[in-house]
């Protein structure tokens, strides 16, 4: 069986959407990184971002020291590189094993809802079981994912 | 040529099940840090998680401060973001550039090989030059598959 | 339509080019953060690692303790993390939207070359704002990459 990458695919054009979602969400969380050190002018990493220039007219002390406004959006990010990148894989390689339409739609758009929902969990500081919930659910659908693409892989 | 991207392909096979074992790998070992936070209550990295929760039914203080423990496994996972979605897409490529089934049995082999040997030496906390060892093996069977397949690209 | 993953397509071929460079960047920068270590014999993060070794004759304290020079570049690989991974998929994404060919080279070519310009700034210390402008324009490109492949998937 030979699957085609063609947005005229229903399984892949499904798989498309939903990547194309996530990369916007994996590129936009640095952006909140940046907005939230511009908004309090601090939270920076690097030595020599505490030195005048036209992006931080005033520099003062402790510009450099961890904020947890900022640290959460990186935060954010790292778990955020945790997840989409093997999303973007398995997502690929599940596509190529040719799930039926109704198990791949359940599977990917549960991924981008637990994920959505974790953002806001996130973002909110809600109680940790909350986040780790969607977590959970954001983990499972890309382990449902790989176990039947391999269940498939194999079974060749 | 035409390289199809079918598990018929015995080279797109041997990437594809690498490929899933590297994505289990991935996906699991942040299930690693959540058992050794609940095994030791603690380790956590947003405020909110010391608040008081089903899952963290007693806080103390304390709880936010980074342990080894926690933090041997985060940093096995900062490890496996810094090499397999690069094997991920570096595989992919390579596969498209049609190389001898033995060579990618072989590097691709060697990888997932290096990396098992390389996740034992970093739980078990063995001396640096065992890791650095396993690592550098991993990396070189990587730079290889890249290496061939610009090769490949280039002399079109 | 049905866009061919072959080498021949020029649109392709360009994307795994330049895919194949980022992936080289991506691969060599652990490498500098291990020279830098070995030249300064600090900034290590494992406890084990500053046991005496054939790789480490003569421990000292300190060096597990943070060091600028080590964690610049570990700043840097993180950067990658959170830039490359994203262009090898969107990128990827994008060829299979079948773009003119003069849109995939300026948008492929622009991020490859803000990423080295990235890199240098990054490397040596440059104003923030030097190293902001070329994050910025190679985010830019990445998301004017899903932007244009978003259109096509949804106007099938």
């Amino acid at each position: 069986m030979l699957v085609t990458l063609s947005f005229d695919n229903p399984v892949f054009w499904t798989y498309a959407v939903a990547a194309l979602i996530m990369l916007l969400k994996l590129l936009l969380q640095p952006w909140m990184t940046v907005a939230r050190m511009m908004k309090i002018k601090g939270g920076f990493r690097n030595p020599e971002d505490a030195k005048k220039s036209p992006a931080n007219p005033d520099p003062r002390p402790g510009q450099l020291e961890p904020n947890d406004y900022v640290e959460r959006s990186r935060r954010m990010n790292l778990n955020d590189l945790e997840s989409i990148p093997a999303f973007l894989a398995a997502g690929l390689l599940f596509v190529l094993a040719g799930p039926p339409l109704v198990l791949a739609q359940v599977l990917i758009w549960t991924y981008v809802a637990a994920r959505a929902a974790h953002f806001v969990a996130y973002a909110t500081a809600q109680l940790h079981d909350i986040r780790a919930l969607f977590w959970s659910i954001s983990s499972l659908a890309l382990l449902s994912m790989v176990g039947y693409t391999i269940f498939r892989v194999l079974s060749l």
